[in-house]
């Protein structure tokens, strides 16, 4: 017999299956015997009356892996109103030591360190891994609606032979016994490939030393990164993020009992995403707090919080651009206003007041990169191959990087962005 | 008017368009003068009388930005049957200088190294970024094809606290000024996700300190790594892989024109691809050569040759999986195979006589991996997290990891795995 999955089960009503997976719980309540298998995929209720199979059952602990047979039978009081009759079940594996964190109980309960230390066995609880199907979903949204632009995705290296951009937060490797550094973003790489194929995404690691323990920053997270040559200006990325967060979000519908058991508040996508100009902003957050950040180059995630709120208030948006950021505090690379160079073509996209999204439109003359380097007290020479890009013809072109990990955060509202990473890795955190 | 793409000319008969891109080529030949656009797609060929347009033409170099109006016109001696007529060109962005290498010429001709210090240009010479179209569409194809079968895709660390999988070929990385390791395959964490949603795979960079030069060795390359719970034994693993394999070739088919200029030789996958057994792969290559490697632990490059070459003749297959491969040389995880336990339940899988993917059933028992530790005088401590899966309920289960570039380099007859990379990384190449 064809083994069938928990999530199969409601379709195969009235009829003898085969189920395998772990013993999610077995409760033994007098008359009631039944137990909850988990698969892959779900979890399937089955009452049990055998005395030979309760037997088996009392001898082993949960997260055994088992085999069940048995019929399916609709029953108004189970989950998803069936469950499971003449359940017969043989122990595959037993596991004898109760685990080190439950992991089914309705809600996993245990300090967020507890839980991190045993995310191993954790991930088994279904509200947990519901995070990762989620975050699988997102991605393959991602990726979809980019090829479906035109874009090629590329994987560009993640050990470089220098520490291109800004030096500070970057991890070192002992390269050959040369000293090469970990990517902190595919950023130039991408710039080089709209040379070669205009419009670019690629989804990988980056690496960020943060000697910061946040909620909101991990040493390592999923960078969903995308590129577009020939566009106008900013404007034109702006407009294409604002299709890929509708992608992203629209791709979470292939999972919906996993965002209901992670608790998920799915945005709406505006067809147009309200934007607010930097020194506007400021002005704002001024008028409407009395709190005075007007001049400051940059935005605290206080103020972020505060704009947040705000595009929610005045346009029912979760979603909220920022545009036009302080040139002092965007990388080498960041295209100014034309109107207005001490303010670039750059934005954020903060969701529900939490950055969430960096773009803009990038220089791309070699002249104009000269010269930013040139302004900023930075020789051209680590940036040489580069710049070959810039000499030998570009258009104008720009993009963003998605911070994946912080969108799950903000989707689900989780407490903190380490739980929203299979195994996080922070300034304290390398295990497992 | 729309910008339309290379791509979309011919769809386009007899109408006026307006494209983008690089000026590919500019050929004066007296009374017959014309340009080659390319975009980020293709390219396309305008025939150019206009004195004005040919007067700017003539100021800039090849790889200048331009964007040219005309009208698609039937002309049999082009490519593709059109071209363009009535062409006005606007130099958006000019070059002035010729670009380092030539990527204007039907066939790159550059040494190796000359190509790889340019990449950055050469990159855009439509027979080379055709390989990395080819190498994105298997990839989608391998994505899309494992998600068909219920698996979820992971993200796993890159970073880790212990160099687990063997010490050797290790890069070591400064984290937070302590001793970390770049991860060298997503091995222990496919199956400890296993533990949460039974299939799982993985798109990502691996990193090995490989001290040797070859041709067919990276020092990162494209892991498509799957793992499957609940398996009967390597067997079911082996038909998984056939399926993978056989869908990433399929998703060539989208394209056509790449796999044409890349010169692919797209295989047939048999339903069932041929399978011979470790020692029986040694008796056959010495009774057909007189080569005797009888014994051996392990098969060199010469014998896969010699094995590709035979299935080849035999099964007229470009595929043949190697099964049983000793146990004394495959990693501590590794199921023996239980009516021989010097040999493996793990295979490789060789195309046109190149090692293309390793894999095999895992060891599944707690117990098991604590002998199997003791056995190669390893220590359990390394691996607790990783053990943890397997202490509380793990079921049988197997995968496999395929290196991308190598695919593509034999899939395209390439002479060095260093021309299926955007920018390769080797022992003396970390730069572009």
């Amino acid at each position: 017999m064809e083994r069938i999955r928990t999530t199969e089960a409601a379709s195969h009503l009235g009829e003898a299956v085969r189920l395998q997976g772990w013993l999610h719980q077995f409760r033994e309540l007098g008359k009631v015997n039944f137990l909850i298998l988990r698969d892959g995929w779900g979890t399937f209720q089955a009452f049990v009356d055998d005395p030979a199979t309760l037997a088996a059952l009392r001898a082993v602990g949960v997260e055994s892996i088992i085999e069940v047979h048995g019929r399916v039978t609709a029953e108004s009081q189970a989950p998803g109103g069936v469950e499971l009759h003449d359940t017969r079940v043989t122990i595959l594996e037993p596991v004898t030591e109760p685990p080190p964190i439950e992991v089914n109980k309705r809600e996993l309960r245990a300090a967020l360190d507890t839980y991190l230390d045993h995310a191993v066995i954790g991930l088994r609880h279904p509200k947990r891994r519901a995070i990762l199907r989620i975050e699988a979903a997102m991605i393959a949204g991602f990726r979809a609606h980019l090829r479906g632009v035109g874009c090629t995705e590329i994987n560009t290296p993640k050990i470089l032979g220098t520490a291109t951009e800004g030096g500070a937060n970057v991890f070192t490797v002992d390269y050959f016994e040369r000293k090469a550094f970990l990517s902190q973003s595919p950023q130039l790489y991408k710039q080089m490939a709209v040379g070669f194929f205009e419009r670019v995404f690629e989804v990988g690691p980056v690496f960020r030393a943060e000697p910061h323990a946040t909620t909101r920053h991990l040493a390592s997270y999923v960078s969903l990164d995308a590129e577009f040559g020939f566009i106008e200006d900013h404007r034109t990325v702006m407009g294409y993020l604002t299709e890929t967060i509708r992608a992203m979000v629209e791709a979470t519908s292939g999972c919906l009992d996993d965002l209901a058991l992670a608790g998920a508040d799915v945005p709406d996508v505006p067809s147009t995403i309200p934007a607010i100009y930097f020194p506007k902003a400021q002005e704002l957050i001024f008028a409407r707090h009395g709190i005075d950040c007007r001049g400051e180059p940059d935005l605290a995630p206080e103020h972020e919080r505060l704009l947040g709120a705000w595009a929610r208030e005045e346009y029912g948006s979760d979603f909220l651009f920022v545009t036009g950021y302080p040139m002092a505090k965007r990388p080498f690379y960041t295209h100014p206003n034309p109107d207005d160079p001490r303010y670039s073509n750059g934005f954020d996209l903060l969701f529900r007041g939490l950055e969430l999204v960096t773009g803009g439109q990038r220089l791309h003359r070699h002249a104009d990169y000269l010269a930013a380097l040139a302004a900023r007290g930075m020789t051209p020479e680590p940036f040489a191959e580069y710049l070959k890009a810039f000499r030998y013809g570009m258009p104008k072109h720009g993009g963003f990087a998605i911070g994946c990990e912080r969108f799950l955060m903000q989707l689900l509202g989780l407490s903190n962005v380490r739980l929203a990473a299979i195994f996080p890795r922070d300034l304290n955190r390398l295990v497992p």
